[in-house]
Parts: structure tokens; C-alpha cells; sequence
């Protein structure tokens, strides 16, 4: 390592969506800004999330001061439990930040091992040679930071996930001024979300909904099923007005709405008068307009409350005709069958469906900047170098081009994953790379099951081996054709275990209704699940499970 | 059968996109409308196409009189081979269909055996009970029809996929008066196209992208890489037009595109100049900024020549730094990763993209109907009944919704695959159903290899079994991290033959790089080609063979 120079070193997040992750070098002393996780794409059967190879930093492990986070998105604190279990180093977060946190170490039992530190925007506090301080920015989800970095050559600040909302729903202000203030003083480096860069003009600030989803609420006559990303606080709360407004009960649905709706009621983003609430189990005693059922699952997962209520399956969220569902979010690339597939099943039951089709409003807003806040964000900084970060190498590329074209950067440079980029105050180089990469892990966890954390990645295939549980449906029909065969590799199974672990799929399938079978995502997962389950129990080994699906 | 009913009774295409076909029978006659094709989703791991089952038609043979085609999209005559051979009937299409359908079927080596029959719109022909006028129609292809059906209780009319286009490039307009004096005369029923539903307003003219990419060729230095369907002749035209007055030659890449502009030059639909087309070997015998290379591989499909070209695995076009290339195309949904990994390919090699990324201009133009067209032709057909055709179930429910509400059909209904529509003057209901759904076809061809016909579904899975490969890939190294595992099943194979398809996987994988080996789809793709010829070669039998990677 160079005697005099600063490593900025991503270990996630840049040439890709999602596992953010990137370590701050000053000689031996090493912080973490992020640690997230990404949901594998469909290639990658038999996974649950993946995080990234943190070979490096345990390689240092000596060196590495902490963990900060910018915000409580899985993308930015998914990776927590896995990367704590290899380097138990002091995590930093907002108040809001580590409540998600803190469920997410209780639920897999690390809380009481994790060291979790309060930032409050606006204090400054030292690691090492560092002295960091948080600055306030908005974003879809509630109590976001900037980290504006001071080191030996100078500041650099990473912008986490930022808009710039100008009236968002709890009145914390973008902080304007202090970017303001670190330009004037001089920045040496600016990290920017890249995620927006495609999108010119200015994202709209997290209110604007509301004036769409005020007629969606008027002119729906009977149930209404309102799902948003769960952490997405301000869409709750303007969700929640609205059926207090219209004069609805709120049911909350699904695991992740329920969590996430309680802490940001703990913590008073939510503020949720006296009998507004009922249990889902109360839906049937009132009124179909006199309820709005608050429902996890916009992107289509599987298990998700929505996805099992589109198909009937779920025992208090029924849609019957005539009943609204508004999906109050994106289609995620990479979801839009999943999604499309839960939206058809809707029709189906007759419901009216609201969602991101392009003539219905606006009923979502994006929580990242566009175009012209990344410029304001450069002019306001100055940087002397310019990285993007959080996005595919073409995002990057064309953020790169951008700043340049502000015409207030000497530099911007495209760096990713494990690159290592050296800066001192006049000059800023590529040198090097370290391992970085993707770790695949099959957690145990799933649906509303809580297990234990396992962490078990790909490389312990050879110790726990694979099982292949191979159906072949008549999609017409839904029936399953043959008798469910179950391969193996690398994993010691008697006939017997074999022949019960065949009997446990189709015992799955019998249990599944027609559409259900029709739709390869809910049946494979459902298989897993059960497989899994099963299996633990009657060995004790872990293989990874990986329906294929022939279909006929 | 009721004894005065016209029965409709799609089989394909109506709760899906794709693999259009269409059944319409009187008493003892039966007509079938297009013969289509669709694209496997991503979980049919090991299939190659998908198309309609006929049970239905197979059952009634003796009665099925012909198979009219609308127009020369995979999706409306993909499926012929599969068909015809199950139903040698004769096919009715235009010219340019037929050009494709008989290519198609001259590589199948079926072409002596088939009956085609020319279609010219405005020449009414009959088929059994049924009187058939083709009405020209305008959509991304040349060539296109709707069809106008006299039946004994009423006219029906199909419009295929259709926009329209009132300055169509190649002078051929949409023909307003003739569906105008079909609505005056009176309608029964309307099947359209609900491709589009979703959108507001009126699709542009085929036209309306020279501006833009008029701009795109003045500003461009180095090579043009030119991308569109390859069907997409207007498009092709446009830009060898480009090409010309911009001093550009033009070299012909990729086996859909040459086959594509060769049929539409033989047909008068491309005037090429002498001296404007070059062969790929020629490229690099021209000044970069004097080469326009028309490329196929829009959808980032896996061995298409833009996807090697990207990963810099095509002889002939190379991609270097500064050279552009434009995708005259748009994302079509499931596709995003596909392409999105070759554009990242491409910005790696430093070249500019232009893709439909919302900021390029107007660079491509839908070929379906918007909602403003939709109303548009049931304004002037003015049907009694109107079925929407061509979408998902909810595209379906929405295009019923809009055709209501224009207030002058009678009734909208929302049928599905192997639903039976029955239709007499006064009334339409649904009337039981037929065998439906799809099969998978493992057709053996691929790539630029040319092989005869081989008609396998799943069905005959335990006749020829599965072969797994399994890949452990290091995602960061692009390292392969075990020896490949070759699993198998119902597929009588000795250990030798077992340790010489790892050896053939082992070799694909050391010929390949590590932006392929990074690519998932691109080796997979080339695995299971490469084991399918060493196995077909090596024993009688065709197993499916699904690659599945682990990666580590």
C-alpha cells in the first residue's frame, strides 16, 4: 500500500444492484460504509440472498474499525448478519436504521453479540483517523444519511441513497446547507447513487402521491388492498391518513409490513390513533368499504401475503370481486413475471387492480435522485474526483459522463467491484484489485418462519451435497404427470429417505390448488420449503434443495 | 355442438403473448387462424420453443380445411412446422408470409410436403361454409392482413396484429374504406389485437424514427453497429437508407437478419444499390466511419451475433472503442437481463449505446395498435360482439373494458385458451372447453447450424431421458471451481460416456472466456449445444439436456 494515499475499495454494489458495500482505507485502519445483500437472479436456483465476499476485509480483519450505514434498505444492511458473524466490528447507524437492525440480529439471535452505535445527523464522531459526520438526505424510507468523511487528504462524501425531497411527509429537510458548507471548504470526493441517472429532470417528492391515491380511496366501493415495499414509511403513513380519512379500518398483512409498521410507530413515523387498527382476523366483521387491508408482496415473492391472497390462499386477506388492490410501487427488472402473474391472478378474482402501468397516475414516485439533483448535488459539492456508485456498469458510465459534463470535477472515474482506487489531495489512480465477488447463501428462513441463521454458501456444497426434486406438470391441467423423481449428488440418502423425500413433494403438490401449480414460482418454492424442512429433520445435513420444473 | 352455432375457440395466445392460433368451426368445418410460436419462460430449463397444443385439432382432422396466416411474426407462424406435421393442411398467407413460411419449412426440410397457398388482400376466397377476404392492415412487418370471415350467422373479423400506420414506408396503406364497409354492413364479431392496451393515444408511424436516427449516423465517427428485429423491414430499410447518404457500406450479420433482408429484397420490399452491401469479411477493409453493420440480437438472445460481438466472440464484427451501436428495438418484459448484460458488454468495450433506455430519442415504434386505434376500428366495424385477442389475462379484461365503454358493442367477453365461444346472430356464450396448453420442444437446432427437424416434447422424456450438467463457477474469477458433475436420468448411458460429457463440458468451459463464463445464459447456451451434437453422436437417443450452475 501506497505510504500517503487514501483506498476507496467497493466490495459491492458497483457493476451491479444491490449488496452495497464499500471499505475506506487510511493505512491500517479500515471503515465499512454499508453492508447489504441482493436477491439472486433466477439462474441462481436453490438461493435465498446473496451477499458479498468480504475475503478482504477478513483478511484485515484487524484493521476494520466499523460498520456505517447510510439507511436501513436491505441493500445497505441485508448483508449484517453474515458479515458480523465473520467480524464482529461496531455497527453505526440512525436511530430508525438500527431498530430494522436490530429485528434483523434478534431474528437470527446476534443481537446481544453486536455492538450497534446511534449517529444522529449533524454529530460528528471519530474512527481511527477518521472523523465522520452524517448529513441528513431524503429517500423512500425514513431517517437517510450522507457521510461526509474527513481523512488525511482531504473530505469525501458518499451520498448513500438519496432524493432531494423538498416537503417530505415528516419535515426533515434535506440538509441543503451543510453540502453547501463541505463544498465551499473543498471536497476531494464525491460517491454518488447512481441509480436514476437514466431519468432526466427531478424526482417528485414522496407527497405527491397522495392526490392519485385521495381518488383511488373516493371512488373504491369495497375492500381495499393497499401494498407498498414495506419499508417505504411515508407511503404507510399517507396509506393510513387516507383510510382514516375515508373512514376505513387497517388491517396489516404479511410479516414485513407487520414489523416494519411497528417499529416506525415505536419510533413515531407513524402516528396511528386508537382504533384504526384491527386484526387481520377482523376483516370479516366489517364492512367491505370499511376496511383497507395494508398487504406485504408488491414485487410478486412467492410467499409473500399478496401472492398467496391471489390465489386464494391466504386465511384472513380474501379478495373477492369488486374489491380494489393498489400496488403502490414499481416493477422491479427482473420481477415482472412474477408480478404480472399475481396481477392476472387478481383479475381473475374479479378484482379492480391499480398498479404501475403507465395510465394510472402517480401512484409511486422513485426514491432516488434524477438527473438534475445529481447535478445539484455536484454543484453544490465540487468534488475535485467524481465515483459513482450503486448501479450496472452502463449506470456508472453514464453518471461518469454526467458529472463531467457539469464542468466543476477535474475527474470522474468508473471503478467496480474490488477495484482499488488511491487518492491523495492532487491525484486519484486505480491500483489494484482485491477478491470481491458474490456469496451465495441458503438462509433456512422463510415465509413466516423464523429460524436460525445458517450461513452456508456454495463452497459447502461438497460437504452437504444436492437435491434435485424434478416434477413434471401438465400446465393445462395443473395435474402433476409422473411420480415426482428426486436426484441427489454428495449426499448421503438411503432409498428410504428418497422415497419419503418423493413422497413429501407430491404430498406438497396435492395440497396445492391448480393455480398454484400454474405458477412454477409459488409451486418451486413451496417444494423447497417443505423439502427442506424435511429433510433436516431426518438428516443431518443441509443440502441445497433445487426444484426443476418440466412441464407437459 | 349446438346445431346453429359458430364456435371460437382459441388455442393459443389468448392469456399469454405468443403462439397465436385460433380455431373457428362451423357444424363440421373447421379453419384455423395463424400458427405461433413462443419463447420459453426461464424456468423451462433446456427448451427450445414453445407452442400450442393441437389435441383439439388432431382430434378433429378430417374436418380442419386450412391454417390462414396474418402475417410472418414467430409468433403467428412459428409453429407451422410442429403443426404440419401432425396436420398436413394447406396454409393461406400473403407474399411475404409465405417467403418466411417457406424458408422456415425448407429447413425443416418440409417444403416439398406442404401445400401454400397465396393470399392478396381484397380477394375474397373461400373454405368450406367460410368466405375469407384479407383486409391489408399496417404493423412492424410487411405484408400484414386482417381477416374478414363470412360465416352463416354473421361476418367475424380478426384483425391479426395490427397499428395504424397512415404513412406505412412502403405506400401500402391500411385499409380504412374496406373495414369501413364491413361496419356498415355489419358485424357479428371483433377479435383484436390487445397488445397495446395499456397505452394512451395513437402509435407513431413506421416513419417517424428517421429523424432520430438520421441524427445518430451524422453524429457518429467510427463504426455504426445497426440492431432491430429482423423482421422489422421497414426498419432495415430506413436505415440502409441512412446508411447510403451517410457513405456508409453495409455488411449483413447474423442468420435471421441475412435470411430476413434477403427474402425482402427478392420481394421488392428493400431496393438495395449495387455496391451498397459488403460481406462481414470486408469490414475490416473499410474506414470504421464507412461501415454500417446490420446486426441481429436485439433481445441479448445468447448465441445471437450482438451478444458475441459483445463479448468480442464474433469474426467478423468487432466491436471497438468508439464505435456505436444503436438498438432499434424495444425491451421486451423477461428479456431485461439478457440485454442488459450485452450493453454492459458493450460499454466495457468502450463503444457508445444507444438503446431505449427513455432518454434516446424516438428510436423505435411499437407495430400495435394503442388505445386510440383500438377505439378507431371498433368505431368503424361496429360489432355486435367483441373478443379481445393477444395478451395477458389482464391486458384481456382491460381491452374488453375499453371496447365497452365505447358504446357500441353489444357485449365484450374475455375468453382464454381452450375456452369454446359459441356465436349465433342474436347471442355469444361460452360453451364448454377444449384440451389447451403448451408444449415444449426441444427442436435441436441452433445458432447458425441448420439441422432437420426433430419434434420431442416432454412426453418423450422417459424415452430419452435428462442429462444435468452442473457448472460451479466462480462468479469473480470466472474460474470453474470443480469438475463439472454430469448427472442423468431414463437415459441409458454407460460410465464412459458419462466421463466423456464432462470432458465435453470441461472443454466448452476452457474454450470460453471469462465475460462468457460471467454471462450465465451465453454458457449454458453454448454447454448445451455442444452436449447435445457429442451425445446425439455418441448414442441413439435425444435426452433434454438442462445445465444448471452453482455459483460460488
Amino acid at each position: 500500500m501506497a505510504d500517503s494515499k487514501l483506498q476507496i475499495i467497493p466490495l459491492g454494489g458497483l457493476g451491479e444492484f444491490g449488496m452495497n458495500c464499500l471499505a475506506v482505507r487510511w493505512h491500517d485502519d479500515i471503515i465499512v460504509i454499508d453492508a447489504g445483500l441482493m436477491f439472486p437472479e433466477s439462474e441462481l436456483l436453490g438461493v435465498d440472498v446473496v451477499v458479498p465476499d468480504i475475503s478482504y476485509l477478513i483478511e484485515n480483519k484487524e484493521h476494520v474499525r466499523g460498520i456505517i450505514l447510510t439507511h436501513g434498505h436491505e441493500d445497505h444492511i441485508g448483508g449484517l448478519p453474515w458479515i458480523l458473524s465473520e467480524l464482529n466490528v461496531p455497527v453505526y447507524g440512525t436511530e430508525f436504521t438500527l431498530a430494522y437492525v436490530e429485528n434483523k440480529l434478534e431474528e437470527h439471535k446476534m443481537l446481544d453479540d453486536s455492538e450497534l452505535i446511534e449517529i444522529v445527523p449533524g454529530a460528528k464522531f471519530g474512527l481511527g483517523p477518521f472523523t465522520i459526520e452524517p448529513i441528513r438526505v431524503t429517500h423512500s424510507l425514513v431517517d437517510c444519511v450522507a457521510l461526509a468523511i474527513e481523512t488525511p487528504v482531504g473530505v469525501i462524501v458518499h451520498t448513500g441513497d438519496f432524493k432531494i425531497d423538498l416537503s417530505p411527509p415528516d419535515g426533515k429537510a434535506f440538509d441543503l446547507h451543510r453540502f453547501a458548507e463541505y463544498g465551499k471548504r473543498g471536497v476531494l470526493a464525491l460517491l454518488q447513487d447512481s441509480t436514476n441517472v437514466d431519468r432526466p429532470g427531478y424526482t417528485p417528492s414522496e407527497w405527491s402521491v397522495k392526490p392519485r391515491l385521495d381518488e383511488l380511496f373516493s371512488r373504491t366501493k369495497k375492500k381495499l388492498f393497499f401494498s407498498c415495499f414495506s419499508s417505504s414509511i411515508y407511503r404507510i403513513r399517507i396509506a393510513m391518513d387516507l383510510a382514516r380519512a375515508h373512514g376505513r379500518k387497517v388491517a396489516v398483512v404479511g410479516r414485513s409490513m407487520v414489523e416494519s409498521s411497528e417499529v416506525a410507530q415505536d419510533l413515531g413515523y407513524l402516528d396511528v390513533p386508537p382504533g384504526l387498527l384491527i386484526h387481520p382476523g377482523q376483516i370479516a366483521d366489517h364492512a367491505p368499504e370499511q376496511v383497507m387491508v395494508l398487504i406485504s408482496g408488491t414485487q410478486g415473492e412467492p410467499m409473500s401475503a399478496l401472492s398467496r391472497a391471489a390465489v386464494d390462499n391466504h386465511k384472513h386477506a380474501r379478495i373477492l370481486p369488486g374489491d380494489t388492490v393498489v400496488l403502490s410501487s414499481r416493477v422491479i427488472p427482473g420481477n415482472e413475471k412474477s408480478i404480472y402473474r399475481v396481477i392476472d391472478h387478481l383479475y381473475r378474482r374479479d378484482a379492480q387492480v391499480i398498479y404501475d402501468d403507465g395510465a394510472s397516475g402517480l401512484i409511486h414516485v422513485s426514491g432516488h435522485a434524477s438527473q438534475e439533483e445529481q447535478r445539484l448535488m455536484i454543484n453544490l459539492l465540487k468534488p475535485k474526483f467524481f465515483i459513482p456508485v450503486h448501479g450496472d456498469y452502463r449506470h456508472l458510465r453514464k453518471h461518469a459522463e454526467l458529472a463531467q459534463s457539469v464542468g466543476v470535477v477535474d475527474l470522474a472515474l468508473v471503478i467496480e467491484n474490488g477495484d482499488v482506487l488511491e487518492l491523495d489531495r492532487a491525484n486519484a489512480s486505480k491500483a489494484g484489485k482485491v477478491t470481491a465477488g458474490r456469496v451465495c447463501i441458503d438462509s433456512g428462513s422463510a415465509a413466516d418462519v423464523v429460524e436460525d441463521l445458517v450461513i452456508r454458501d456454495r463452497r459447502h456444497l461438497s460437504e452437504d451435497g444436492i437435491v434435485l426434486p424434478i416434477l413434471t406438470i401438465n400446465k393445462q391441467t395443473g395435474k402433476v404427470e409422473r411420480q415426482p423423481d428426486v436426484f441427489t449428488r454428495g449426499f448421503v440418502a438411503d432409498e428410504e429417505l428418497i422415497e419419503s423425500a418423493r413422497q413429501v413433494v407430491a404430498k406438497t403438490l396435492d395440497g396445492s390448488s391448480a393455480e398454484e401449480k400454474a405458477d412454477y414460482g409459488v409451486i418451486k418454492e413451496k417444494i423447497r420449503i417443505d423439502l427442506k424442512r424435511y429433510i433436516q429433520k431426518n438428516s443431518s445435513r443441509r443440502p441445497l434443495i433445487m426444484p426443476v420444473i418440466l412441464e407437459i
